[in-house]
């Protein structure tokens, strides 16, 4: 193996280490040394790659909020040319999937988000901005259209933010309490499906869609 | 000012700066020494009245835990003379009003639930079983009154418990990204009306409440 990807290793594995740290002891309870025993490699190690314990809480947020954005700005981008429903559900999908695959990271990053700290007001004014740009797409487009029925939009997004994050957030809690477990793709595909009703039920006119009626 | 009255004022006054410098130094980022300068109090009346940092958040999740389950169980208590769609969305508005008028424990212990502790384990094993039993009723109530659609009732109450709780674990976000403000009543009455509205259209049946179609 090359220098370059065992050096990539060995970053990938000091987040990891981190990150499943700070899921049992919090940030703050953690100490760069915790990290280094953790990941089996010199704290000198951590200075290098992420200059220290900070670093690594920002490259915590930048990695998950540049794929999660991502997520989002694909199905956007069809906007012009695709109900937005679809593409808000499809968004949705993406958003789910990703956060299963990095269910330990998504974790660590919505919790800590609600820490009131000047990184934190950093990724609110970039990140966080950028999404709230991007989730209004999807409903704008959805009354232009005429496919949703008018709403409040910050409410409706609050609301389908809170459903997308909450289960990731609190994963120890669907485990030991519901026997549901975040991280397996059965959850979501079924957890979807409940989303994806939300959509056509709570957002679209009735007028919208071909509905099978249950009753 | 009566002694006990007094006592109880100083014990409220660390409580409320202990969960303040939480929110933003993080609980395991906060010593007792800070809490002591914050409430004005020397470090001794911590332990007196809490026995340290680790019966501080104790008392959090006790204080907090012990209302939001009585904002549920007053209305379950309801549910074998009333329609189940009324007694859960009362029970939607205790919980908002209750978490809008104590937005900084809310914040605090919705955060410090999703760490994987002793402590929250515990937490999780009695008050958010007994949550979990309450929020049940509501829900195989509205079944067996035949008034909710069927469903997957675990999915759903995840979904519901999101909702609620994610306005005052993101209070900042909130205010930062929407200009929406949890802790004020303009924000409890809007926000619930949302939530009625999804109980109306995702859990009720179509001919179970006269609805006044907009279309």
């Amino acid at each position: 193996m090359g220098k370059p990807a065992a050096l990539g290793l060995t970053k990938e594995n000091i987040l990891l280490s981190a990150v499943s740290l700070f899921n049992t002891k919090g940030y703050s309870g953690t100490s760069v040394r915790d990290i280094a025993k953790k990941a089996s490699v010199n704290a000198a190690n951590i200075s290098y790659h992420f200059n220290g314990k900070q670093g690594l809480l920002e490259s915590c947020f930048t990695r998950f909020f540049e794929s999660y954005l991502e997520c989002l700005e694909m199905e956007a981008d069809k906007l012009d040319f695709t109900p937005a429903d679809e593409c808000l559900k499809r968004a949705v999908f993406n958003v789910l999937q990703f956060q299963s695959e990095n269910h330990l990271l998504a974790r660590f990053v919505w919790r800590e988000i609600s820490i009131d700290s000047q990184v934190v007001r950093e990724i609110i004014s970039s990140y966080l901005m950028k999404e709230r740009y991007l989730l209004k797409r999807f409903f704008e487009m959805g009354l232009d259209q005429n496919r949703f029925t008018s709403m409040p939009v910050s409410i409706f997004i609050i609301q389908l933010k809170s459903m997308m994050s909450m289960p990731f957030l609190n994963s120890q809690y669907l485990r030991e309490v519901w026997h549901v477990f975040p991280q397996e793709q059965h959850f979501v595909d079924r957890y979807f499906t409940s989303l994806e009703q939300w959509i056509d039920q709570c957002l679209l006119i009735r007028s919208a869609v071909p509905r099978v009626s249950t009753l």
